[in-house]
This record gives C-alpha cells, sequence and structure tokens, in this order.
C-alpha cells in the first residue's frame, strides 16, 4: 500500500529536492532572510466548487509566504491518509497539488506518507510547510500598519467560505460560486518588487476572514482600521448565500485575496497596477488607517451611514473549512 | 477552544520567530545550503514508555536534518487534534515537546493547530517540519557509500518499536525497555565537525528499521552491506520481545540511532568518540561495504556461520510506529 502511494506521488511530482530520497532535502538559497510557515488542511468536503484539498494546501502555505514579502520556493508534503481512501482521489488530489506547485513557481521539496486505521482520520489531511526568500527590500509584518495608511483588498470577499459551506450543506449553486483558493505568486511579487518599501503590511484573510485578519492587525499595530462598507466587493452570490445561511462575508475566509496596507500617496498606483495581474481584478481600496492613544480596534461605516464596531469573532469560527 | 489551546502553547512554547504571529516567521540562516524535512507523527498509543507523541516529533525532525550533515536549527508544529482530547494531555505533550527542542537546540518558529470532530481524527496528529543549515564540508548521501567503507551503529537497536509494541499489546514490561528516541544533535554534530569529509552516508534506521535502511543506502548507491550478526548491538529484553511477538529486531524502527557509513581509516576513531557522547556509548562496527558489478543489497553473516540476505520487508510495515 505505501508503496504505491509513493510510486502514485512521484508520478505527479517529481523535483530534483524529493528525487534526492535523503531524510532532508538540500535546498540552495539566495537570501539568507528566509520566510518559514505551516499549515495543515482538514477541509471537508475535500473536493468543492473551484478547488480541493490539494489546491489549497498549495495556496495557503504559499501565500503565507507571500505575505511576509518572500519568493516561495519549496513545500514540504505531509499526508495522513485513512485506510481505504480511493487511490483515483488521491491522484485528483495530487494532481492538483502539481498543477498549483507549477501555478505558485514552487517545488515540493521533501514529503511524508502515514496511513492510519479506517476511522482513526477523516479521508485524508494534508500539512504543507514552505520555505521562501524574503526580498531584500521587503519589511512587512502584521505589527507596522500607520497613521494614514490605506487598506487594500486584492478581491471580492468570502467566496472560499461560501463555496465549501454550500458543498457541506447540499446548496446547488453550479457555476455561480467557486472558491478563490490560489496561489498569489504571480500577484503578490510584482508588486513587492515595485513597492516593497511602501507595502507595510501584508496579511491574507483566511481563517475568520477580513474582519478577524484586520482586529489582529489594529491590534499588533495598535491602530485603528475604518472600512466602508460601500467600498467592499461582495459578489451578489456569496451576499446572498452569507444572508441564507446567516453568515456575515466579512468573517469568511478567503484563499485566494490578500489584504494590504500601504502609504497612501501609492495606494491608487497599487490598485491599478493589481487591475493588470491575475487575482487581483476586482483589488480596491476599502479604508484606511488612524492611530490614537491607548485605541485600537476595527470599524464599518455602513451604508446607512451608521458605524459599527467589527469585533473579533465570538463563538466558534467555522470548523474544517480550510 | 481555539483559543485556549494558543495559549497553553504559548506558556510552553514562545521563540522570537513564533512570537512574531505573522504568516511566516523569519529566519536568519548563516548558510546557503539548507537541509529542509518533513514528517508526521501518528504513533499509537501516545505515550511509551521512554516518551510521548510530542518528543517523537521533535527528534524525529531533528534527527533527519542531522542526517543530511546539518545543524538543526527551527520547527514548524502542525497540530490535528479530536474534539475532546483532554488539555491535560495536550499539556503533556507541548511540555515533552519543549524539552527536546531545549535538548536539541531548536526552537519551533511557526505553528498551526486544527481541530476536528470526534472520531474525525484519532486523539492528536503532529506533523513537524524542520530547516538547518548544512556544515560546509558536509556531504553525506544515501548514494555516497563506497567500497571498503565501514558501517557504524550509533547503540543498541529496535527499544522504540519494542516500546510501542510493548505498550500496544498491554506487555508489563516496566523499567525493562523504554524507547531510544532522542534528537541527536549533540551525539552527530560533534562527528560532523571532527571527520566531515570521511562520513560518507548518515541515516537513521527509523521505519522499517536497520536492514530497511541499509537496502534503501545499497540500492541508492549500487554496493553490498555485509552485517556480522556477532556485532549486532541488540539487549537482552528487546531480543526476548521480539521473540515473543514475532519480530526481527533488525527491521523494528530505532528514533535515537543512526547509521553511518565511513572510510575504514577512521572508523575506529569514530566509535572511540561516539563512547564519549551522550547516546553512543554502546556504539559499534557493525558490517562493511563493498562493490561489485551489477550487485546490490543487504547480506548477514549469521552467528552459525551462514549468510543470509536481508531483504526489504515484504509484508506490511508495523503501522503508527512513528
Amino acid at each position: 500500500m505505501l508503496e504505491l502511494i509513493q510510486n502514485v506521488i512521484f508520478k505527479h511530482l517529481s523535483s530534483p529536492e524529493l528525487r534526492q530520497l535523503d531524510d532532508s532535502a538540500e535546498l540552495s538559497m539566495k537570501s539568507s532572510r528566509i520566510a518559514f510557515t505551516t499549515d495543515s488542511f482538514v477541509v471537508k468536503p475535500i473536493f468543492f466548487p473551484g478547488g480541493t484539498i490539494g489546491s489549497l494546501a498549495v495556496s495557503g502555505t504559499v501565500n503565507d509566504l507571500l505575505m511576509k514579502g518572500a519568493q516561495p520556493r519549496h513545500l514540504s508534503l505531509g499526508l495522513i491518509i485513512e485506510d481505504g481512501f480511493p487511490l483515483s482521489d488521491l491522484e485528483r488530489i495530487l494532481g492538483d497539488i502539481a498543477q498549483a506547485c507549477q501555478e505558485a513557481h514552487v517545488s515540493i521539496a521533501t514529503g511524508d506518507t502515514k496511513v492510519v486505521g479506517r476511522g482513526e482520520a477523516d479521508q485524508i489531511f494534508i500539512n504543507t510547510s514552505g520555505v521562501g526568500e524574503i526580498l531584500p527590500h521587503a519589511h512587512v509584518s502584521g505589527h507596522l500598519a500607520q497613521n494614514g495608511d490605506v487598506v487594500i483588498v486584492s478581491g471580492t470577499i468570502g467566496e472560499h467560505g461560501v463555496a465549501v459551506m454550500s458543498q457541506r450543506n447540499g446548496l446547488k449553486l453550479t457555476g455561480k460560486i467557486a472558491s478563490d483558493a490560489a496561489p498569489l505568486t504571480n500577484t503578490v511579487l510584482p508588486l513587492l518588487e515595485k513597492w516593497g518599501t511602501e507595502l507595510h503590511v501584508l496579511r491574507d484573510p483566511t481563517r475568520g476572514g477580513v474582519a478577524t485578519t484586520l482586529n489582529e492587525i489594529a491590534s499588533a499595530s495598535q491602530v485603528t482600521i475604518t472600512l466602508n462598507e460601500n467600498d467592499l466587493p461582495v459578489s451578489e452570490p456569496v451576499q446572498f448565500v452569507s444572508n441564507l445561511l446567516g453568515f456575515d462575508p466579512l468573517y469568511l475566509p478567503c484563499e485566494g485575496r490578500f489584504l494590504a496596507i500601504v502609504r497612501p500617496e501609492h495606494a491608487k498606483d497599487i490598485v491599478k497596477h493589481l487591475h493588470t495581474l491575475p487575482h487581483g481584478a476586482q483589488a480596491r481600496i476599502i479604508g484606511e488607517v488612524t492611530q490614537q492613544k491607548n485605541t485600537s480596534g476595527v470599524m464599518l461605516n455602513t451604508l446607512t451611514g451608521g458605524k459599527r464596531i467589527l469585533d473579533m469573532p465570538v463563538g466558534e469560527l467555522l470548523p474544517r473549512i480550510c
């Protein structure tokens, strides 16, 4: 079984590093500033409109490297497979991993496969860790948002959450909603190269969505972030399903979007440039950063002219959404 | 729940990199030759004589970095936890992780925690990935074994496999058998520094044990490796339990031992030095490497004067042993 799996894996994934077959892969890195990240993926269902647990596992980790100002270089792949999991499903997932790696310009450098008994795992869990080279002039971090900065979102929000939750709830929305999950290498690297020093924060709004992510940034930077509801890019189908299932799109995870907090002088140029890049066509300025002593948080200027505090989520986050 | 877990994790594990709380950690690496590895741990039971899934998860990945000639530097920690898993057990595991990290001179730089529903995972699964700096003069790989080289094992074999299998089978051997699981930083780094260019292969005999690992090396290097049964360090309790449960110690996993294949001129000095190091007291020369055209494999000179082929294992490997 294990041998079979290894053969199947090598059929889809083959990099010089992986082929070394030593206990560790040897990587040659061009920068001494290395970004390192890890994420386990337990999404349920494993196949959903617009993606699979495989494409998600690559996108999620690649994007986390980009959000630190790094060029993603190599991923690890840890598979935990339930005994009896169909080989055809594994092949589909591996095919998606290979395709996402190609799109993201990364290789799977090292891997591990464990098979556990029936009922000891739910189909398949995937861990990807990643290493990347931080660009020399990139210095982005959640605590670097400053008074006067502007908040940009790279596209419409909530698609991933709605795609997974619809599938899980048996809603038939074929063709209307697809997960946004995508590796953002070709979208973020051009920005980093052109506006590296003007970018203060990059963050992908995954678990807990835009509202939660901005709360984390506001807290780390000790600033207030104010969004304008009017400017939020939410597609009609996402709004419709959110109303139906009782979600707020601001708290739904995205897996192919990012938030950039930037110097105001360059915000419009950055948005304009994003419009020319893959996954950036719907980019918009959605808010601004202010700094007052002893206050931090996220506010929403509502459509009706009111103000609403966007808190950290209190109840349970959506489980097994990524 | 998730917040609780994060707080518990930070109580035990706290490195400057982890505290950054960005999507990726920023590491500062001194070498451009980076070792990168990953391993998922699904061992059952999660607590066994001599270790826990936590100490195992650190040792396993640290040792894989060392086996590539690297100084282990940073690990990632991916936890998949079954809903309802006792917090006290999690604390015990995290405490072991922290202790093993300290012993191995590594930090947990980045992490991720997912909680899945009851019955969707078996208690807890841990993925650790690791990065390390390959020493400048180190060039070790499974395909570098050469004619005339000598095979060294760093200690007695089979303890980890026997400890886990005894626990799983309810055998009471308290005090007699403990897993060998340990990070080998303080054992391997001195060798690399002193005999870097003389070390051709380093490999820890984990899944499939010494026989399987040597088969992989023999195949990669296209050599024959001949062991002398008389020289194999197997403790009496391991021999006893192996006979009882029907295992061959040569195929039992070790998690705190390594095999070194080295130039013969230095083999005795290396063993002598190992005897002064932690986890090296029982080190021995156990065999030699020969090269003949179109042959590769592993042979055993038996106690009774015969010869036996040590094949790759044919049946299923012991499941959930690491």
